[in-house]
C-alpha cells in the first residue's frame, strides 16, 4: 500500500494521541503504576509522544508531520500556502479521535477504578486551572506562539540542515519546555485537533459513569491555539525566518 | 575471540536486563538508595538500559541489537526473512536469565530486607495493576504494537542515515515514552524474553522468604508482545515503511 | 523586516525569562497544574528554556545566542572585541523584562490565588536559600565560571564542528546541570538580565498584594555572574580552548 | 598558556566533581532549594556533570576526558599500553580533591544548617546503603564493569565516527543509567577518585561538626572499580570492540 501525507498525518496524530493522553491516564486514573505521579512524568510522556508521533508521521508519508491544526495553520500563514490546511486538519481530527479511542481501551479496567468524573475527562480533553475563559484563551494563545516560534527556530535556515533524528527530538524537547513552563493554567492543549478529538470520544465512548464533556469550554482549546498560529505565522512570514 | 550477532544478542539483552531489572530493584526493594523514588526513576532506567544494551549489543557484533523476541519476529514478518528468528531468540532468552541473575547477585543485601515476596517477583517478572487477563493482554499488545511502528518511524528510509549514536539513545527515549504513558497497566514487558527469562531466574535462584513466580499470568507478556509484534511487522510490510 | 543580532538577543532573552520563569510560576504559585511540582521540574523547565531561547534567537538574527550579559562578557573578555557588549546587554534587559512581562500575563489568575509575597516575587527575581550576602555572591560567581567553562568546551576548536541542532540543546544539558547541582543555594541566576529585568518588572507591574523587590540583593546576580564571567574569559583566553 | 592531558584531566574532574558532589549537597544538606529533591535530582545531576566534565577536559586538551582512574586502567588493560596510567591518575586525583573543595565552599553556609554529620560525609564520599563490605564490593566491581562495556559501546569501531558533540552527553547517560539501576547499593562510586579525592577533602577540610571520614569502607570504591575496570579491559581485548 501507499504512503501518503495524509495517512502519516493520520497515524502520526493517532500515535501522538495515545501516548500523550496515556500518559494523563496512567498518572489520572486510580491503581495505575504512574498513579499519583507527577508533572515531570504528565511533561515528559507528552513530549515524547510529540517525537514519536512526528517519527511515525514520517515513516507513513507525511514529511511535515504536522499533527497539530495550529501549525498547519501557522506554516500556511508563513508560506502564504493553504493548499494542506483542510486535508490535513482532517487527517488530525481523525487520528485523534482514534489515539483517544486506544487510550479508552489501552486503560479499560482502570476507568471504573476511578470514581471522579473530571479525573476521566481529563484523560481526553484539557481543562484550566482556574476557570476564567479569557484568561485560559489567553494563555492556549501565548503557549502556541511559542510552540511555532520554536518550530521555526529549529528548523531555521539560519541554522543549515539538522542532523537527522535530532529534529523530531527538539521538537518533543520543545514541547517538553512549553509543558514544564507554560502548560500549568490551561493543561497546554496547544493543538486544537489534541482537544477536540479526544473530547468527541469522551462523548461518544461508553466510560462508566463518566460526567459532562465540558463543551462549553471547548472553544478555548481551539480558539487560542489558532490566534498564537496565525501571529506566530505572520511572524515567520514578516522576518522570513 | 570472534564477536558474532549471537554473542551480541546475548550480552546486549543481559546488560538491558541487568540494568532494566536494577531499577526496579533499586526503586522497589527496602533499604536501597532508590527506594520508592517512582515512575519517572523506573521508566527513565529501563529508557537508557535499552539505550545501553543496544550499544553493547552492536559492540559485541549484533548489527540489529534486537534485544527482544517480539522485534525480532516483527522484523522477520516485515522483510519475509526467518533464518535469525530461532538464534536471536535464544540468544535473548539465554541473556535475560543472566541479566536477571545479576541484578539478584548486584542487590544482594537487600532481598532479605523486604518483606513482601511480591516486592521481590517485580524485580524479576511484570505483573497487572489490574488483573484482567484479556485486558491486560490487550495492553501489552497495543504498546508492543506502539513499539514496532517507532522502531520504524525511527529507521524509516524515509529519513535518510540517523547519525551515529542517536539512533541507540532514540531507542531509549521510545521505550521511555511507552514506559511514561502506556506502561501504567502492565508494566510494559513488550518483549517475552524481558519477562520470560527473569520469571525462570525467579523460580530458580535461591531468594529468602520469596512466594510464587505466577506462572499463570506468564503467557501474557509473551503472547501479547507477539501479537502485536506480528500486526506491526505487517503493517511496515505493507506500508513499505 | 529584517533580522538581526539585536533582535535574536532581545527576542530570544524575552523566550528564555517567558519559558524560565513560567516553570517557577508553575511550581510556586497555588492552583497551578504545576504546583509544587519539585526541583527536577524546575531545573528541567529552564535548561529547555535555554535550549529554546537561543534556537529563537538564532532564528531572529543573534548567531551568538547570548541571552545573558555574563556570557556576552566573558566571550569579549576572551576575544578581546568589546564592540557587542553594550548593544547585546541591551537588548537582553528589554528581553527579560518583556519575558517577566509575558509570566505575568500568562498566570494572571493565579497571583490573587497565591498569599505569600515571598512566593509571588520568586516568579521574577532569586533569591537567597540562607542569606550570606558574601557566600551568595561566592555562588553566583563559581556557578557562573562553570556556565563559562561549559559553553567553552561544548564550543571548542578541539572538538570540530558541532552537528547542527546539537549546540543548544546541549546549551540546555549545561544550564541543567548548573541548576541541578549549584542551584541549591542561590537559585542559580548566573546571568545578570535573568535577575534584573524581572525584578524591574515586579517592583513596576501592578501584582496582587505584592511585597518588596528586595533590590537590596539585586546587586548579588549581577556581580557574582560578571565576576565569575570575567575569570572564565580569562581562563579561556589564556588557554586559547 | 598550553593545554595538555594532563591539565585536562585535572580540570575535568574538578568539574566532574564540583557539578556531582554539587547536586548530593544540594539533595542532602539543609535549606537548600533542592533539599530532598529524590533520586532523579541525584543521578540526573552525576549525569549531567559527566557530561560537563568530558567537555571541559576535552577543551582543556585531554583527548580520552577519563576523569575516572578505572577507566584509564580499563583502556590501558584494553590496549595494553600503560603510559598514561600514573600522569593521569595523578591529575585525577588533585582534581577531585579541587572539585570537593569547591563544593565545600560553594555551599558553606548549609554545613552548619546540617546536624546529621552522615549528611555531611555524603556530601564528599560514597557510602553502603546496608554494610556488606563484600556484597558492596561486588556492587561497584558490577556497576564500573556496565561502565567500561559502555563506554566500549559508545565508541566502538562498529559504530563509525559519533557525531560531534553527541559523545559526551552519551557518556552521561551512560551513567545516568548506572545511578538509577545499579546506584542503589552503594551510591555508585565507580571511579576511585571520585570517592578518594573528596574522602580526603572531608578529613582535611574544617566543616562545622562532622564525623568520621570512615576510612574503613574507603578500599571498596578504590578496588571494586579497579577489579571491575580490569574484567571490562580483558574484554575489550579479547572481543576487540
Amino acid at each position: 500500500m501507499q504512503t501518503s501525507p495524509f495517512i502519516g498525518e493520520l497515524i502520526g496524530t493517532a500515535v501522538l494521541l495515545f501516548l500523550g493522553n496515556g500518559v494523563v491516564a496512567n498518572v489520572v486514573l486510580k491503581q495505575t503504576k504512574g498513579e499519583s505521579a507527577g508533572w515531570i512524568v504528565i511533561t515528559a510522556g507528552w513530549a515524547f509522544a510529540v517525537t514519536m508521533g512526528v517519527f511515525v508521521a514520517k515513516a507513513f508519508g507525511s514529511v511535515d508531520a504536522h499533527l497539530n491544526p495550529a501549525v498547519t495553520v501557522a506554516f500556511a500563514v508563513a508560506t502564504n500556502d493553504y493548499s494542506h490546511v483542510v486535508p490535513y486538519i482532517t487527517a488530525q481530527l481523525i487520528g485523534s479521535f482514534i489515539g483517544a479511542t486506544l487510550v479508552w481501551l489501552h486503560y479499560s479496567p482502570h476507568w471504573a477504578a476511578t470514581p471522579d468524573p473530571a479525573d476521566k475527562l481529563a484523560c481526553f480533553g484539557t481543562g484550566p486551572a482556574i476557570r476564567k475563559l479569557g484568561a485560559n484563551f489567553l494563555s492556549e494563545m501565548l503557549a502556541t506562539l511559542v510552540l511555532i516560534l520554536g518550530l521555526a527556530g529549529i528548523s531555521s535556515k539560519n541554522l543549515g540542515e539538522l542532523a537527522i533524528g535530532v529534529g523530531p527530538y527538539l521538537v518533543g524537547i520543545l514541547v517538553w519546555s512549553i509543558g514544564l513552563s507554560l502548560g500549568g493554567t490551561t493543561g497546554y492543549a496547544i493543538n486544537p485537533a489534541r482537544d477536540l478529538g479526544p473530547r468527541l470520544a469522551h462523548a461518544v465512548l461508553p466510560i462508566p459513569s463518566k460526567g459532562t464533556s465540558d463543551w462549553a469550554y471547548a472553544w478555548v482549546p481551539i480558539v487560542g491555539p489558532l490566534v498564537g498560529a496565525i501571529i506566530g505565522g505572520l511572524f515567520i512570514r514578516f522576518f522570513t525566518l
